[in-house]
């Protein structure tokens, strides 16, 4: 019994179909709201997704660390700006057993305060300088708003922070820079697509002096963030006392940059490379980069061949390190397990029948464009590894096609309206760089401000479409997750 | 300026001191007792261990997945035995934000009840048997004694818990076995010895029918426990009603087993592999496997032909991925770079001074035995790969000779009480397998029951130093952490 949910046409219901379809996360039946469970399957692709993280900032001078959980209310508290943004959604450990505590801990919503208490001790000189740590953890937020697996939850359990310090603003500044293209590189590997902007000033991380964000276009028209990175000048280092020798001997606070990735990363690589059949994952991070799937037809002789040859071929895709399932159920139907393999994203599918197996061929299908070729046996490595290429390619071209679709520049207040309402994207107009007419644009298009184009981008000879006056820029609003 | 910390002499400061001396873990500076930070040293060790333990579960069949951190109350207490086992020790989370929480939320201390509850829902059928789950995640408990980094912690963030389950009681035992295998290949991979008990009625874990547990000798002769295995029986699927279809088209309670391994696996390989200078690691886990050491000697000349030679080796090494580090800091003496780096445990130094550059030889100093030799760059490759394994089987031969040199069969509850208490190891009693004899011997060697050999010994011709009568088995008991 096939149930398929519309990936274009009804995106939230098709990502809580697959998401236990594909026995990917569960979602709603553990008893508390926001937290869901990584299954195996789903387990397996975010740890490859951790890996090309863990590759790309190992590979830019990362080093990998692991704080506490637990903030004592006193470190949060340190920084003023930061504990207003988050002390509505904190959650509190008040008692250890049946104790109460002396000072109240917080499960840690991000760990700015933390990491700089310690980096106070451990950083004394500019010779020690730039830092860079991160660590991939659980943060915890008391959402009130409706929550969402994977997207939008009470426990992350995949939020990647890095924490850097610098001896000066201008190097800060230069690590945004590389955060960005750090981000870039990790989405261009996933096959991802990105729209990177200043966020405005009222939805800059608290504590920071700006934040650049990367947002995505979902296929319900809605924008998605997945990931920020922000200039936190010296605004913690200052909190908290903590200072270095600088090059010319005087003492100084350093500079800091932050900047995070969440479970959504995951969200966002099973959406966006989906279909009406379920999703596609692009080889790199696929559990199960083949799947062979024997068919049954013909003599008793015909079938030992058909076994033989599966055998054969599963060996020598697993000998060139190809991650190789055969689904030899006997009591499913070849269709029902193209059904089952298609909805979980395996990239390739390869079928032996009587007749490849007599003619030493497969025939492969892959689950981007569904097309079907057969292959001899002999030239099939070379054939799997041009395939896993084009796969990738293709998933890509498809996905920032898909994604510029959706972003309308525009002057027209009316057209950018409609255009957010019918839920067909994110739309930029002309902003004369007043918060206040920023603001107004917000109310009447009923859509979130995404902020500013990064790089920057002047808007000659446009007009704020609010108070008429000379755009300097473009802003960008759009209906949110 | 050289200090160090007697590692047989005086352990429980040597440990503080290589902990810091080494960068591997910061404790005590944290402001809340009983939780550290892993640094970058440490992380890359721990993450090495953390690999060997997924190959080892995985290699069987075992799924990794990931539960949330939060168990509300009502969950937890579902199995009686298991709640009154924890419940002076758990981290309550009561509000979130300002609002408190209908029902209380335990920071997990271990994972059965969620685990459980999860299982009735995805496991109906025995044909779905055996599951095997484990997930890698931090656990809390409230401890309320002394707490120490690694080994009494309060988070405890390295915590490798296995759940399975099986449709007979059979399979459950068969699974047992599996366990002890599989924490076994894990110890003897990171040159560590182990032995065996099960522990006495009194000291198994909550809600399980028997706890078989794995300790090792540290080196001040207490013992540790690096490892437990629990039969849980019925107790967890009975109390949660989860019931399964069997082979004859019954329904019945399906049977669990779970195992951990915890932080102390790091803390363990880091002492056990130890001495005067520092910890010496196995190169499988060495985060840096060759450290080469320029020794700059002679005339301009000859310097340039050293660090042409230095980066000649280090880019063969690599080639060959091993992971070498070259130590090129100016300011520092090569003196102290050898201490640096011997503390650290690399497995191999390599020092490249004037007369190796020339003869197209390179020296190798082997941390284990601290032996010199010199070797032709032209066999450096293989001569290393033999090194590595030399040092592997050297320290794992030596920390088994130091265990079994820790534990000391006797009759005598005067010579056990002596050995015990000049903290010499382990001791091994005969005993007749009454609870109460047990006890009794306890209170006298004022030391903690470990339990009996598993797998079971017999005591033939022994007498119980209590009551006199014919031993059944011996048990064995020490100082412990």
């Amino acid at each position: 019994m096939v149930s398929r949910e519309r990936w274009s046409s009804n995106f939230p219901r098709w990502f809580d179909w697959i998401l236990e379809e594909a026995e990917i996360y569960d979602y709603g039946r553990y008893p508390v709201k926001g937290m869901g469970i990584w299954r195996p399957y789903g387990f397996q692709i975010r740890r490859r997704i951790i890996d090309i993280i863990r590759e790309v900032l190992d590979g830019r001078g990362h080093e990998e660390v692991l704080f506490p959980l637990l903030i004592p209310e006193t470190l949060l508290q340190v920084e003023k700006e930061h504990i207003k943004g988050f002390e509505d959604e904190v959650y509190w450990v008040t008692h250890g057993g049946l104790e109460p505590l002396d000072v109240k801990l917080a499960l840690r919503p991000t760990s700015e305060t933390s990491i700089t208490f310690m980096e106070s001790y451990w950083i004394k000189s500019y010779r020690q300088l730039p830092k860079k740590y991160y660590q991939i953890v659980s943060i915890f937020r008391y959402e009130t708003k409706a929550t969402r697996p994977m997207i939008r939850l009470r426990e992350v359990t995949t939020f990647k922070e890095a924490h850097t310090v610098h001896d000066t603003f201008e190097d800060s500044e230069r690590q945004v820079l590389e955060a960005i293209e750090a981000y870039k590189e990790i989405y261009d590997r996933l096959a991802i697509p990105y729209l990177v902007s200043k966020r405005p000033e009222w939805d800059k991380f608290p504590g920071a002096l700006y934040t650049i964000a990367f947002d995505i276009v979902m296929p319900d028209g809605r924008a998605l963030q997945i990931g920020t990175v922000h200039n936190l000048g010296q605004n913690f280092t200052k909190v908290f006392d903590f200072k270095i020798q600088l090059s010319d001997e005087s003492h100084d606070y350093p500079w800091q940059t932050s900047y995070g990735i969440s479970d959504r990363i995951v969200a966002t690589v099973i959406s966006i490379h989906g279909d009406d059949r379920g999703t596609i994952l692009p080889p790199n991070i696929a559990p199960i980069q083949v799947v062979i799937v024997p068919i049954p037809a013909g003599s008793e002789e015909d079938r030992r061949l058909v076994d033989k040859t599966v055998k054969e071929v599963e060996k020598l895709l697993a000998g060139h390190s190809i991650r190789v399932k055969v689904d030899d159920r006997e009591e499913v139907r070849p269709g029902a397990k193209f059904y089952y393999w298609e909805a979980r994203g395996v990239p390739v599918r390869i079928e032996i029948g009587p007749r490849e197996a007599k003619n030493g061929t497969v025939t492969i299908v892959r689950r981007d464009t569904l097309e079907k070729m057969e292959t001899p046996v002999s030239t099939l490595v070379d054939e799997l590894d041009r395939l896993f290429n084009s796969i990738y390619e293709t998933l890509k071209e498809r996905a920032w096609n898909y994604m510029k679709s959706k972003i309308k520049r525009t002057t027209s207040l009316d057209e950018a309206k409609s255009w957010v309402s019918e839920r067909r994207g994110i739309v930029e107009l002309p902003w004369c760089g007043m918060d206040d007419c920023a603001a107004q644009m917000e109310d009447m298009l009923e859509a979130k401000t995404l902020g500013t184009p990064w790089p920057r981008e002047d808007a000659p000879g446009m007009k704020c479409p609010i108070c008429g006056r000379d755009a300097v820029t473009w802003i960008r609003y759009s209906k949110t997750y």
